[in-house]
């Protein structure tokens, strides 16, 4: 199975479609190619319209909804790289991913959070999908979202 | 008009000047250049000694205040390349740039926040001021400033 | 003295040893190598099973604990560095530190305890250790972890 139906694969067993706009919240470019990487600007859980996971994780949220979320943010973002480059073929490696979790005071579970991120990257790319990684815990993000992902990829 | 002109232009629109000593606020280098990238420290909304706007956003803070935070703190960040490099006509691009916001517990307007840093490195920059952003909502800042903003500068 | 050296004689110092496995928590790489540079991912204050500061700086935990955090952080950083590459001399550069402080609500010494990892990369690498920080606080980190330390190094 190429990337591109690894890709499609991931987002039907989420329950989620990234086929529309991938809406950006500012005035900033959804990625930046530089050379032979592509910065992918911050990502919420954004599908279409709607930010599907809102609310702090170990409060309104469970770990289990925050994976989603996590999912949600990192497939976004391989849609992004997918449209810009034409095909995940062209991604040589994803060096570096950050994992801001929208937290309770007393949530400490942030890396099992950025596992369900890492696992997406892992099943898009295989061994190529293998990452540097760091997750931390924030009081607020953008429109209440309880996740957001950046990453950079390294291209052909 | 040059970049070097455009930079003076939004000076006088913040009414705030870089022209002093840039102070950083421990052991640490302003920037570091890698090949044909900068990177930029961390810069809070510092002028001379003065951390103009501190509080959370969102509380003490105004979305207004913390966006002239957010702006102060990129000014800042281009002093520093215009310094390292002799002009700003040397930036080739700024691929990323994060965008930290003290926040309020209910505050998610980090996004328009960042806005304003980027309005700044279109307005200086023009199309090659296109970058990827990631803003996101902290406890807290250094010298409790309500906005902290680091990025990286491709160079020539 | 070598590199190498001198990070054991800060590991001395520290009262700590960086000879055991270095565990991650979870589905990520320690770290990546991109070409020229070496992407590690976000350590904790762990040493073997046990992470050695827990709490938020500025309540349960003191500047000085916060200080030690960061350092057995950034130790972690160069005990990988130092196995993947086999060397520390191997490292041309750090251009990039990334130090997350999990805060007080009133803590505002981010770059205090930023500053303690500063001083190891400093004193293990004298003047190649100059590298670009940010330094933030924020609410939570994986495990209650006081500190979180994520770099990047360009090798030769």
């Amino acid at each position: 199975m190429s990337r591109d139906e690894r890709f499609t694969k991931e987002a039907a067993a989420l329950g989620y479609g990234f086929d529309g706009e991938i809406r950006i919240g500012g005035n900033y470019a959804p990625l930046v190619r530089d050379g032979h990487h592509v910065y992918v600007s911050g990502q919420i859980p954004r599908v279409d319209d709607t930010v599907v996971v809102v609310g702090a994780a170990g409060e309104e949220v469970s770990l289990a909804q925050a994976q989603v979320a996590a999912k949600v943010c990192v497939m976004r973002a391989l849609a992004l790289l997918q449209r810009s480059l034409g095909s995940l073929e062209q991604v040589r490696a994803i060096p570096r991913m950050t994992v801001y979790v929208r937290s309770a005071p007393t949530f400490t579970r942030q890396s099992e959070v950025g596992d369900a991120a890492s696992e997406i990257l892992l099943n898009v790319f295989g061994p190529a999908g293998a990452h540097s990684r760091t997750s931390v815990g924030v009081l607020q993000l953008p429109k209440g979202a309880t996740v957001e992902v950046d990453l950079m990829a390294s291209v052909e």
